[in-house]
């Protein structure tokens, strides 16, 4: 049995917390398995690394600031390794580049696009154990690349999936993917499984423990991933393709995001390509557009109604002035929250939506928008009613069971 | 004319250090020049991984240590190109093998075997600041390696004799190579030049500016040094090879070397081999021996005497006791001091010995031992006075002037 692990800055935060990942590794390994552990560098050290940089330039060359960068989970691998061999097990550390990830030239952002699991795989038929630096890589000019935040995930996902491992299990903090943040609602449940694309769904919503790229990779990869603690034994959260014993489930989890802003733009000009003109600007200067609401044109106007990230509302505001003449008036709201209700069960199931909605009523929680997909409802509401909802949803789809 | 610049770990030892380099490296590409700059890792870098290292096993291993050592270099040498860059200076940071260093492949001590310039030479001719890190390389097999103490000087002599700089400017903390450590003669004179032979001598009697390493590879692909500091705009000493006008130095330097003990061996039996069985068996026990002295036999038996690191006396004495009973006797002194007359003059002039006999005597300085090379003369005595001798020297050669 193959199986990638990986462990991230607050796991490898300090040289106590290395010498806990070794027996985590070397408990796993005396089960006979076959590992492969991918390291994120030690928390802090990669935003101590960007802070240098800026010391010198406010925009660091991305090409330079990649060797930077790699630098931090190239020394937790060799540590790690080092560790491990310490404690008797054979073990190697390689860099991205002797892993043979293989990425395009975007630096900074780069993209996985081959992995040349070759000198893996001798290492791991020679009996080792293997420890490669994350979040790293080199195009095929051999320059650095990094690819991004929460690039360890995808170090870990691609190889688990190049390699036909038989699960990634990814550890950090918290210990799996929970019905809603337990912080709100006491009565949250860690979720044995949830589907790649609850996650997807819960990810984007604000779920910290994964980014949507791993989950992304991982599903078009077909790789199990299992969220871990690498700080308890608990069993974590296996994330995977949809299978039967979970069409039983209705709805997963409850997502909650604070941070949008909402932006409403009454009687628009009711031509075709307004919408795409406002939109194309918002894109193109770089502006993240969450939800769109657009409601049928009666009177040859229209509403259009959207969120964005309460960061860009100041940025969105100059967008949208230039289209002053089309929109007959606007409004912004910062003090909202996006309460969002996530589960593969909806898609055979109807009224799964009405119960969200009979719940905030009850509850007197005015719903200001509301955008669907196939597996979540998403509701904007007054910010100051976030967490109530949370909880009302929570009770309503009785996720404490 | 291309220059290589080579900064050590302290003048670049912080971020404001880094910008006084990168100040430098811009007034020197302002007179035109095309330049390679060799950086080491921030100073108490390296030390502090090693420390890391040595949290988890005494004796980690080479392999993984040169993963971890590594990375320091590679900090330094982006942020410098990001500084450079903001400077509106076009600048590249290269790793190791992304300037195209081959190494053999043993590890922590590897030796340059192939310098590849082809990436190097595009980036040149593209105007661009190259800005290597150095210390490391890879061997054949891709595996990442480093060069040792000091290897960061090997690069950069490596990669200016590879590319025919016009010279390889060592930059530290010292702004020359001095007659003598001028914290013991306040006249010592700072050398305008020196040839590669009596700079190999200096720096095995622990002048600290350069090492021998670098001064060989130097000699051997004929680049010139140029030892200057980087707090300074001094001019520095230039070390290349002997020159006409160089001839007429007689003595260019008196070095003081007080971290060695005496060992003197009595009556030894006289049968051939027994000194050479006492070497090997110092060798196996990788005891440095450095001056060797061994009087005419008489009586059957004969007198041999060295020296060792005061380090290492303690193994040494455990090496010999295996011989007690080939030796009539054996006494060990720590309190000893060498004192080392270095000059490429001493080739083709006799009476500088004598020079030196007579200036110790005049002063009652014992000598206890003597050894000499081609260009060099040493003498062991009483550490107490060993600076005195320095200034005695130094005045009888009149180095001053």
């Amino acid at each position: 049995m193959l199986i990638v692990h990986k462990y991230g800055g607050t796991s490898v935060g300090d040289l106590e917390r290395i010498e806990n990942v070794a027996r985590r590794v070397a408990a796993a390994r005396a089960e006979g398995k076959d590992l492969v552990v991918v390291v994120s560098a030690m928390s802090g050290e990669t935003n101590k690394l960007i802070e240098y940089a800026h010391h010198f330039a406010q925009t660091p060359s991305r090409r330079e600031m990649d060797i930077l960068l790699s630098s931090g989970e190239r020394v937790t691998a060799s540590l790690l390794a080092i560790a491990l061999q310490e404690m008797g097990y054979p073990a190697v550390a390689m860099t991205g580049r002797q892993a043979g990830i293989r990425t395009d030239d975007t630096h900074m952002f780069a993209r996985i696009e081959e992995i040349n699991t070759e000198a893996m795989r001798r290492h791991i038929d020679a009996g080792e154990i293997i420890v490669v630096a994350g979040f790293q890589g080199i195009d095929q000019q051999g320059n650095v690349t990094t690819l991004g935040r929460g690039g360890s995930d995808l170090s870990a996902v691609a190889i688990a999936g190049a390699l036909g491992a038989d699960a990634c299990e990814i550890y950090s903090d918290v210990d799996g993917i929970y019905t809603t943040d337990p912080r709100i609602e006491p009565q949250a449940r860690k979720l044995e499984r949830i589907s790649y694309d609850e996650m997807l769904e819960l990810a984007s919503l604000g779920a910290k423990v994964l980014q949507s790229r791993s989950v992304e990779l991982a599903k078009k990869m077909g790789v199990t991933i299992v969220a871990r603690s690498s700080f308890s034994d608990a069993e974590g959260t296996i994330i995977t393709e949809e299978v039967e014993g979970m069409e039983a489930v209705l709805v997963s989890g409850i997502a909650l995001d604070k941070n949008q802003a909402r932006v409403s733009l009454r009687d628009v000009v009711d031509r075709p390509g307004v919408a795409a003109e406002i939109f194309n600007q918002l894109a193109a200067d770089q502006i993240n557009v969450d939800m769109i609401i657009q409601n049928a044109s009666t009177d040859g106007t229209t509403h259009l109604g959207f969120t964005v990230p309460q960061s860009e509302i100041e940025q969105a505001k100059k967008s949208i002035a230039a289209f002053e003449e089309e929109i007959g008036g606007m409004d912004f709201d910062e003090q909202i929250a996006k309460v969002s209700v996530v589960g593969v069960g909806m898609k055979s199931h109807s009224g799964v939506a009405a119960t969200a909605f009979t719940a905030m009523a009850d509850n007197s929680i005015n719903i200001e928008m509301i955008a669907t997909s196939e597996i979540k409802v998403s509701m904007v509401i007054d910010e100051k009613f976030g967490e109530l909802a949370v909880r009302v949803l929570h009770e309503a789809y009785a996720l404490d069971r």
